[in-house]
Parts: C-alpha cells; structure tokens; sequence
C-alpha cells in the first residue's frame, strides 16, 4: 500500500506574516481536497530567530548553550500555533507540537543535536481523527529534559525525520524558490530548474551552496530513501524531486553548477611528509570550530609537501594565526593566507559513467583564460578553486560548456 | 530553622528591555550577596504577550483556546532564557524552566487554568548546587501535556505557588510601583504608600482595582500564610509587605481608597420576589463569561424586587440584551442600563471593631453633594456606587476623613 502522507515543511519567508500563514493553510487545504494526509512542520516566522539571537548576543557575546536554545526555540512555537489557528479558521482540525510534547528526543548537544527518536503514536491518532497537526522544527529535547536545537536549516532534518518515522510518501519541503537550478540564476540567467536529482547530487549540490535544503536533511533523507520533493509556496509548480538514483534512466552528464563567495585558502609549505601530518595540522584548527572545506595535498618532493585548504572568510584570520603558530612545532615551512578565492564546482551522477568531465571543464576555463589554484574531485563533483573575480565567468562557461540552459 | 529562600517575580515592565533585564540580574545578585537563597519567576517581556494576542487575533477573531495558550506562552520562554543568560554573564549559575520542564502541572481549563502539583525536586537540587532556578511564570500543562495559561497576571500565582511548594520565607513580587498605596497617587496626590496590609486587606483592594497584584496570588498566599512582598525594580525600598492580620497591633480603621474606572449598572425592574430569582437572572448572564461585581438587591415591596449589578462596560449591552430577552420570561418589568459609573471603596480590617466607618464615608460624600446610587459592604470593606465624573472627588474626601495622606 502506498501511504497518501505528505510531510509539508515551511521556512521562515512562507511564514514571514500572517497573509503568508494563511497561504500556507490553503496549500495544506489543497492537498488535503486532493486526497492527502498531512503533518506539517514549520520554522520560525522571517527575522524572529534573528531577533531573538540578537537579544542573546545583547546579554551575552558567548551565550550560555542550553539558555540559548531555550530562547531561541521560543519562535516556532509562535508559528505552529499560529498555523494551527489558520487551519482551525478554514474549519480544518489542527493541533500545534513543540518537540517536548512529541516526545522529539535529541542528544545533548545544544546547538546541533541529533534526533535520536520521536514518538509518533499521538500523530497517528491525530491522523486517524482527522487532525492536522503541525510540528516546530529546528527544536528538540534531550534525556535531561533540556530544550535543544538543530542547527541553522534544521527544520528540514525534523521533516525528513518525520518524515521516516511516520513512513511518509514524500516530504515536501516549501521554500521561497521554484526548485533547485542548474546554478544560480541571479549570476546567470540562463540557469534551468531541475525536474530531478539523486541524494548524491543534492549532497553535492547543497554543501557547495545551492541553499534550499540542509545537507544533514538529505543525508538523513537518503539513508531512509525518503523522497524529498523542494516547492514554492508562493508559485504552484512540482518543484525538483529528490530521490534515490533511476537506474533505467540515462542520466545528465552534469546536474548543476555552483560556486561560493566567501572562502579563503590557507597554504603551510613544505611540512614534512611523515604519516599523520594532515592530522597534526587540521587538530588545532577544527577543535577551535573552525570548519575546513577543500584539502588538497600533493605527492611530496624531497620528503616535504604543501599542504593547502580553504575556510571560510571569517574564520582565515584566526586559522593563519594557528597555523603560523604550529609551523615551526611540526617543522614546517612559511604560511600563505589568499582571501578572495571562490570554489566552482560542476556535479552530475551521470560523470561516473562518462569520461573526460573533467578536460571538458577544464578546457572551458582555460578558454576564459580562468586560472586553477586547486582541484579536487570526488565520485560525482569536480571542485577547483579559482579568484574571486573569476568565479561567475567559471559559471557561466561551464554552464554553457555542459550544456545545462 | 528559617528558611532564606525568597520567591522574586518580575513582571514585563520589570524586563521591557536587556538593559532592565541586567538590571533584574542586578538585583538577584543584591539578593544573593544578602545571604538569601533566590529563585526568579518572570513574565514576558512588556509588550510581548500583547504582540502575540494581537497576531492570534489577525488569524481567528475567536483564537482556539489551545493554540491561544501555545502562542502566547512563548514570551515567558524568551524573558527566561535571556535573565538566566543575565545571571551567567554576571558568574552566577542559572538555568532557565518552563513549565513543562518543572512538571508544574495545571487543570485543564485553557486561559485561566489552576495550579495542581509542582514537582520541586529538581529545584532543591539547583539550589544545594548554588543554581538560581529561573522560572517561567502564568504558565503551566495539563495532564493532556497541552500547554495553559493561568489567566492575566497569572505569573503572580506562579511565584506564590512556587513560593508555598519550596516553604520560602517570603514571596517578593517586583513591579513598577515603590509598593501598595491608600489610593492611586495619580488620582490623588495625597496617596502614601502603606509598609504593611492584611491578605484580607489586600485582597478587597486587589479586586478592587489597585493592579499591583492577582487577586489569586493573594488567595493563594492568604490559604498558605506566605508572605508577599510588593516591591519595585526600579527604587530601592521596602515595599508593602502583605501577611497574615497582625493581632498584637492596633489595625489601621482605613487602609485605602480605590475606585473603578469602566463600570455599567443594569437594573431589571419589579422581578417577582420568590427564591431562585437571583440565580435565574444572573446565571445566563455569567453563562456567556460576564463577570457580575456589585450585586443589589432590596427586600421586596408587593412581592416584586429591583434587582441590580454591575458589570464591565465593554459587557454591559450584551448583558442588557440577555436581561431584556429574560424579563417576559420571568414576569419583570423594564430593563435600565446605566454605562458611566465608577464604584468608590473603602477597606480596612480596622472597621470590623470601629462602628461609625459607613457613617462617616456617607456623611463625606454628602458634604460634597455626592450622590450614592449603591451601596454594598462586607467585612472590611464598603462600597458605594456613583457616577463616573464625581468619583475622583469622592476618593479625594474619602482620603481625606480617613486621615491616610
């Protein structure tokens, strides 16, 4: 039997006033007319999150890890209940959750817990009556009874995780976009919305910057082979399906492009090439939380090596300092820091199969006379690292090269 | 062994902003320094609780009783997340709860719900390790795990309730005024402060439109003989301890003044006089949620009474509406409604061993040709029923025989 349960999860924007929260009851009324069950699962409305970090940051410049999820918490219980309202007005039975009255258990990292378990023996019944109910996201609740929350975007990962737990069709997630495009429409207009990607693409796609989705959501969506399907709530359409991969279908060479803006590059020359090396050097800088993106580390020459990685602008300052203070305990050589670099990538499951991307990609920029400082590549994604100023000419060129218009 | 745990609440203007907030973190710490043990109750910040009621009613003109409670019990999650976050940046340990995080369970009647049970344990485990609990006040859950709301004002009864669960020394409810006062002191400038009322005392002045505290809490402090202290945030001062009826002091004959300010009286003429008549007539009328306070009724003439009560003005045509549908039904006479009357009062546990207070009340509003429409008395307090513009004079001559500036 296949379940007629949509998961239905709306971001800040679809939820930023009450006009928009009434749109979002007649979307849920719609599928409803077309047969549907439905849980909702809503974020904060736009800007209450921010609000509410900026009032903690007024106390606190560090502020306190469980008091500041129980702050920050607080936005999406004014949405659910709101929602529920909206549905209650259209004559719809609807029950607003936060994560304690589910039962949705976490661990204990404030911040970015991990849903461990949810109790959906309420949902069923409200499902079974009838009922709507509608769910915050991003929150949690771990053994101690502590509010916890997921990390920015986490909204995704509780619908997903309802998703899963309640053996959903589908979870469908609106956002102020029709889908995911082929690359940024606002750096080239010739950018496509994609009908359909594999998990794997999406992977790619969203760690590299094409923000609709939390990656940790997809993670967890994949997993499970829970189909994720993004949607505007503001325009009708079937916005782009992500599922597991067809195999009876031929895929696209290239899926998409993307690139990011605020990457610099740390470079610590000729370290010596001795095993466990990359660990010394990266230790120091992730316990601090600093997150790094592209590693590249080549064969070494004369029993030393270069080894170089990006992070984000915010963060170089503070990893140059680590680094020059680590160079010469490892026996390392100088430190270069170059901001304004950008990482361009193209991703497609369909590169697996087909030989020569990569020269195809390369040789689009070297025609745009782009230079490559880094290269790296996995099983789906090419990766380079180019200026700043080159990046949106790189887009393009590849855009145009894959023929993704 | 006295106990050196005090109770403060502090209501929204007390938190309107961080800087008020800190400021509140400020006095805890006074408080701690004195040597007392100290567990904070809040309410949400000022204007916050409003907020929320106004995006409930955009959304239902009649808001879902649950949902109401779900979304306006948000603001009180905020301002305890932000004091202990206060607390923290100032060296004190503090950890924020709301009321489903401290067990503190209620009826199930949304919107003006009762306390049943408050699980303390976790509280005297936070106070052995030197926490300061900060608590959600006018919130609680039901067994169903839904969230309620005890009615406006409802974080007084928290703090009381949560005062009596612990066997606190004291309640210290901080507001915005230096403490309780012989009559509002923008009506009369003669108003003084008084150091020390009766729960009997307060409670006829509390209900009687001196706003500093929830006639509930007082109740409940009264049933429980827990002292409260009103006190402001603002000024340094002792405030207006409120305790059990001191026999070992001469009683003050008059406490106070006070008068109301959007009162209507409606009189339905020549009911029959049989018994019953009074819960027949105001029974549909508390039916629909009408508050009835002042009730009259003079022993018959011709087996006919006029009965007459006052209600809120916002209420008062509603209320004539009912009364006009029941007179036919009931043999009685015409319906009149009067808007535009204030009920002026005077309390005081004193007059239940002085005779002479009502005397002296009517023989001052008559030297100022003030003209009594009702007159209701109880133990320690006599009301009397005037129109609307004399009823600033009448405090002021009432203030002044009764010697209290």
């Amino acid at each position: 039997m296949i379940s007629n349960l949509v998961i239905q999860k709306f971001g800040g924007t679809s939820l930023a006033n009450i006009e928009r929260i009434q749109a979002v009851a007649n979307l849920i009324e719609q599928s409803v007319l077309n047969g549907k069950e439905v849980v909702a699962v809503v974020s904060a409305m736009a800007g209450e999150t921010q609000r509410l970090i900026d009032l903690a940051k007024e106390v606190q410049s560090e502020p306190d890890p469980r008091e500041y999820d129980a702050l920050i918490s607080s936005g999406e219980q004014v949405s659910v209940a709101l929602l529920a309202m909206a549905l209650k007005e259209k004559n719809f039975l609807s029950k607003s959750y936060t994560a304690f009255q589910l039962g949705l258990k976490t661990d204990q990292i404030h911040g970015k817990a991990r849903i461990n378990s949810i109790d959906t023996s309420v949902l069923h019944e409200d499902l079974k009556k009838g009922i709507v109910p509608v769910i915050t996201g991003f929150q949690g609740i771990n053994e101690s009874g502590d509010i916890t929350t997921l990390g920015r975007g986490g909204s995704d990962t509780s619908a997903v995780a309802l998703a899963v737990a309640l053996e959903a069709n589908e979870c469908q997630i609106f956002t102020d976009v029709d889908g995911v495009y082929t690359t940024d429409p606002r750096v080239y207009e010739k950018a496509k919305k994609i009908d359909k990607l594999s998990f794997e693409e999406m992977l790619e796609l969203s760690s590299l910057g094409a923000k609709v989705l939390q990656i940790r959501a997809v993670e967890f969506a994949s997993k499970f082979n829970m189909p994720i399907r993004v949607l505007s709530s503001f325009n009708k359409g079937e916005g782009t399906l992500i599922d597991k991969e067809d195999e009876n279908l031929e895929d696209a060479l290239i899926s998409g492009v993307t690139h990011t803006k605020n990457d610099s590059k740390l470079i610590i020359r000729q370290v010596p090439d001795v095993p466990g090396i990359a660990a010394k050097i990266l230790s120091p800088i992730s316990n601090v939380g600093i997150e790094v993106d592209v590693i590249v580390q080549n064969v070494a020459e004369d029993k030393t090596t270069d080894f170089t990685f990006t992070v984000k602008d915010e963060d170089a300052d503070k990893a140059a300092k680590i680094l020059n203070d680590l160079s010469g305990e490892l026996g390392g050589g100088s430190v270069e820091l170059a901001k304004e670099i950008s990482k361009v990538s193209v991703v497609g499951v369909g590169m697996k199969s087909h030989a020569g991307v990569a020269t195809k990609m390369f040789s689009a920029l070297a025609d745009k006379n782009i230079n490559i400082d880094m290269i790296s590549t996995s099983e789906i994604k090419i990766s380079v690292v180019v200026s700043r100023e080159s990046a949106e000419d790189a887009v393009k060129a590849l855009h145009d090269v894959f023929e993704l218009g």
